[in-house]
């Protein structure tokens, strides 16, 4: 069996992805798996912090990770070096996943026995922040480059998640970003969620972030 | 009066973009206007290279801009400081601009006397590829950080440019982003495309880049 294969996933015409998404998301809770959703625009490094994780907590749990794309499977490919289970889902040139496509997505993976499974959403900072997917928790990563401005364009999805990673920090001399600017509109919008400052290619900060991802997927599971 | 408004333009529910964008590129011919529709991922470099473009050619062209957002006006403000004809117009939540949503924006803007428009769209690989605007020609960022994976995952929109920029040159040293790579991918793609190395930044590359735009009006406005 190869390590990982292509779906193909259609639209959800139905409407009603907020009832869709709580009961994807209650049927993942009795079954303990904590779903984790990871959104980010193209090229922030979502699949290099997938990997990160994956290494830092498979000893501990078993994990599975859906991988969403317009086209290419080259994320599932090296998230599959990992030895993870991983699936490669195709969004039919969509830019969201909802609760539907989502549900068809682990139906395809597999989620028997698994404690985490993480969702690489499609790159995008506008249509994935959109639809519930019937994850336990969203997270996002602003990668140094883009800049501290990003709250302030694309305020939905700063204000939908619990966490956000700031990535390419070992980059962060090269760049205009003001750590204490964007903590302020962050702030502004969603002063609950966690700022995490990371590099997923040196592994700066990735300490902490496995602590959060750590200390959710318990909770869920105690809950 | 001000030095730019905000604009909030509504989605058009006919059908026949196509004919729509046609019809919209016919008439700015007439008028000797040429639109350049700029695309990117969020934080890839667009404001600062729309900014450069006008520096550039403000002395030998008259240039007008719509800066298009989901929300804020932090761009249309950089860009008046320019002394530049500016209008923000925010899509309502939507990922895309298509051909009437942008004819709203230039009747906003008033586009008589002027050579050049350039439509900054909202930072999107996905959405933005997928509709006809009506402009004379399509230009994106790609930024080194970003990867040179990204033809694979968003085919459509290194399909319908006509020239790329690959900006934040000056960083490359920090990013396993290799040119030929890209290029190559480009090739497959799209191998009409001219591929610039840029720093918006620093200001390298960006005389090939305006002797592309100022090519490009001229013989728009000769056709």
């Amino acid at each position: 069996m190869d390590a990982f294969r292509i779906l193909e996933i259609k639209k959800n015409i139905f409407e009603g992805n907020d009832a869709q998404a709580a009961s994807l998301r209650e049927r993942l809770r009795k079954d303990g798996v904590f779903m984790l959703n990871l959104m980010s625009s193209p090229g922030s490094g979502k699949t290099t912090t997938v990997i990160r994780t994956i290494e830092a907590l498979k000893d501990e749990m078993r994990i599975g990770v859906l991988e969403a794309d317009i086209d290419s499977d080259v994320d599932a490919r090296a998230v599959a070096k990992t030895g993870t289970r991983v699936i490669q889902l195709h969004s039919g040139g969509m830019c969201h996943l909802d609760a539907e496509m989502t549900a068809q997505g682990l139906a395809g993976l597999g989620t028997e026995g698994l404690d985490l499974v993480i969702l690489e959403n499609i790159g995008n900072l506008i249509c994935t922040a959109e639809f519930d997917t019937g994850a336990a928790a969203n997270a996002m990563i602003l990668s140094v480059p883009e800049g501290d401005d990003k709250p302030l364009k694309y305020p939905l999805m700063f204000k939908v998640v619990d966490a956000v990673l700031v990535n390419k920090m070992d980059a962060i001399g090269h760049f205009d970003f003001d750590m204490d600017t964007f903590a302020a509109r962050m702030g502004k919008l969603n002063p609950k969620a966690s700022i995490l400052p990371v590099s997923a290619k040196t592994g700066e900060g990735i300490g902490a972030w496995i602590d959060w991802v750590r200390g959710r997927v318990k909770k869920w599971k105690e809950a």
